[in-house]
């Protein structure tokens, strides 16, 4: 409204379109302190929503909220090996508090892994205490060079499930399920269809023993790591002495997982959905599924008008989250024009020639296909709507990815001129040496992914390694990522 | 469970007695980090629908939720001088960012107003744009040098609402509005009265123009600030420009609002609710509303008990937040002890015999009155009990309050012993004089809470300070405070 410029198209410059969409949708904005964003009342809201089903999903299985400290000491941070070497270059470090200099200086939490487990081993006696199942929302801060709106921030806002068990094997179900639970919210509530799988050694958690992760396929072939979750082994009980007494009667250190999930994800919402006209909202994310936007001349008119639309809402309460657009210093084109930028599922059109028909026009968002209604059937027809459009945005997001997936024969100059061109996720033989992975993140930026779970692997398993021809011990997908 | 000792008594030891709750009801658990607290799922889920009932609250007011930077710079906090002066000595500092030391500190918010209202001096142009109404939900750090679970931390949880507005009435209303919010929350989910009014100049918030707060009476009849709003005046616009365009086509500074509740206020309930034998929690604020109790002694017993305590549970399913303690580790009476020291409100047990009689017996936890109820009216017996049980909860700390609140002809060493002693909350005639108000609280350590609204107000208007004897200008509410 501010602003009536154009978004720059997606096919000029991809990243400049993803800027101007987060901006002018609203979703955030830059604040003065560097590397830091302000999430806006539109982003929130579709945060709060993602929060609130993937919550539910972590409560029906058995995980409970709490909360941790902020500050944790550096020294805590050190004793992992492995972490500190992958957390301690990027951590923001408080020095003075209350005046005074610290005797020990207190980093701003990277992630938890260490106060947590810290806390677990003072909770966690006997078998009987296992398996502890917490999940964690805050914010936590990375000290990062270069930023990106929601992608990569100093600070950002996530939620992280940390668990404790009395096996191996349990530890690994509970990585797998959390993996799952991501994978089911990524498509039935973003419509943003996942790869899932195995992280290689190189792109492995700092501490863990084994990560999983759900890669998406943005708009212009790259991979976004939406997701991780880990099996951390016993790595961090040893460190924090989290031991229980096991059922037999001997001591053993507890098996931990973690895993995570931040508002990144707003960012993978846009670079998913959005088009040139600016974003587009899933349904089941939407803050307003749809908005009324009534249309008049006269002042007649215009009470007509605005009686049926307030007569829609009042229906529509409390089945479908609907906002009349009332503001009379705006023509309808600019009203359609501001919920396009943001996404709303559905418009609903009202004008005075429709009351005459009895009926209203529904516009979809996703494909701009107009519809007439009849007034009797609107609440119906547009929850049976709502449903189709949530379930066209998965197919359509995955048509798209499958568009731009190779499988299979495939040459290395190929993956290159690929890599080089407007990228895409090749599946393709790796000989596990991480010599052969490196050299190829050198050579082209691409990386491996995942090494993808079953159902993700192509039908014929891959012989020879993309790179050096020797025999392949995995199929490996690979893209530049974010 | 695990600790069968008693709690010390509240007679006893009350700030003994409440760290005993706190730790063995597990709300929350000491850190390794000075002054920063572990919320336990206890007491995070007992967080969270204290965070709901009050974010509908919130967003049924038209306010929206947004998020902004853990960091602001040092000089965005120095632009307001008395909130500067207010907030400087208890900040945490972060001065090394991805192993650098940083040109400009930045200190960790201890509040937002600085930062939030930077933003929205670039969010506002014209008068169209207002009011705006924020919150937000975060975490925020104050370098406290003695610290109390809940009470008193160093980090510590809460939601600050910020506002803009055109005039200084519409500011003034909004201010009072969220007060009024806090009232009704508090009383009617928190089951906890409080006295509402005006803070004195002393106890204004930094910066502001006038501040509002809510007082509760705790049980050794010390008072707990549950939160503030504060008209800010035009202080902050001027500092960040925050102007907009009037109607007439002038300029102005907006006036702003903020306001605040904290985790402190599960301190709150623990000191209103809590008894010798633990936690009580008001049904609307409980995860869980009632505990089945299986009793049994041989095998067939058991499956008889259990089979009818999970027909019991499908039956409350949507409608009571039912759990069944299912352990068969444990005998009745410890697990009647565990549940009433985390403070359910109802225990439902459930025994053979019972079952004869076609019958549950239904405790009480505020009062632990036993009644036995049929099973085919459990489910409507235990909505009503639970409406009964909150009513009467704020009832009772109603009634305690009113009798420890003492109201006129009180002279000033009668007050001395009172504050010296038992404590109340003293309603008394002050002469507007900053001079009297410090002299008292140096000599007694009781404070003007507030001076109250008008329900709060004695039927009749003291005459003279409580210290100085010259005319009163208003009525105050002395207390000794958390």
């Amino acid at each position: 409204m501010s602003d009536d410029k154009k978004l720059t198209p997606r096919a000029e410059d991809f990243s400049a379109w993803y800027n101007d969409v987060v901006l002018r949708a609203e979703l955030a904005d830059y604040s003065p302190v560097r590397g830091c964003m302000v999430i806006r009342p539109e982003g929130y809201g579709i945060w709060e929503r993602m929060q609130r089903a993937l919550d539910d999903m972590f409560k029906a299985t058995g995980h409970r909220n709490a909360y941790f400290p902020l500050f944790i000491p550096e020294s805590f941070l050190r004793r992992e090996a492995q972490h500190v070497e992958g957390f301690a270059p990027e951590t923001a470090v408080v020095t003075r508090g209350g005046g005074k200099e610290l005797e020990e200086p207190l980093v701003v939490r990277p992630t938890s892994e260490t106060i947590i487990y810290a806390m677990f081993a003072k909770w966690v006696q006997s078998y009987r205490d296992l398996p502890l199942l917490i999940n964690q929302w805050c914010n936590v801060v990375r000290w990062e060079m270069r930023t990106r709106l929601f992608l990569r921030t100093l600070e950002f806002l996530w939620q992280e499930g940390h668990t404790a068990h009395a096996t191996h094997d349990e530890a690994e179900a509970e990585a797998r399920q959390m993996l799952g639970i991501y994978r089911r919210f990524m498509e039935s509530f973003m419509a943003m269809p996942v790869v899932t799988g195995q992280k290689t050694d190189a792109e492995r958690f700092a501490g863990a023993l084994r990560t999983y992760a759900c890669e998406a396929m943005m708009q212009d072939n790259k991979a976004l790591q939406a997701s991780t979750s880990h099996n951390l082994g016993q790595n961090f009980a040893r460190v924090f002495d989290l031991k229980f007494q096991t059922e037999s009667g001997g001591t053993d250190f507890a098996w931990n997982t973690s895993w995570g999930a931040s508002t990144r994800l707003i960012g993978g919402l846009v670079m998913t959905h959005g088009d040139d006209a600016g974003l587009r909202v899933p349904p089941k994310l939407a803050t307003t599924e749809a908005v009324v936007v009534p249309i008049w001349r006269s002042d007649e008119e215009k009470s007509r008008v605005l009686g049926a639309a307030h007569a829609l809402r009042t229906e529509l309460a409390g089945r479908v989250r609907v906002h009349v657009d009332a503001r009379d210093t705006m023509k309808p084109g600019a009203k359609y024009y501001e919920w396009e930028m943001r996404g709303v599922p559905v418009r609903i059109e009202l004008g005075p020639r429709d009351l005459e028909k009895s009926q209203a026009v529904f516009v979809r968002r996703d494909t701009k296909a107009k519809q007439p209604v009849a007034l009797d059937h609107v609440a119906a027809e547009l929850e049976t709507l709502l449903v189709t459009i949530q379930d066209d945005m998965l197919a359509a997001a995955r048509t798209r990815r499958e568009a731009h997936s190779i499988r299979g024969g495939i040459t290395y100059d190929t993956f290159r001129e690929i890599m080089d061109g407007e990228g895409a996720f090749v599946y393709a033989g790796w000989c596990g040496d991480g010599a052969c992975e490196a050299s190829i993140k050198e050579e082209t930026k691409a990386t491996i992914r995942v090494l993808p779970d079953e159902e993700f692997r192509s039908p014929e398993a891959p012989r020879t390694c993309l790179k050096c021809g020797r025999p392949s011990t995995s199929e490996a997908v690979w893209a530049k990522a974010y």
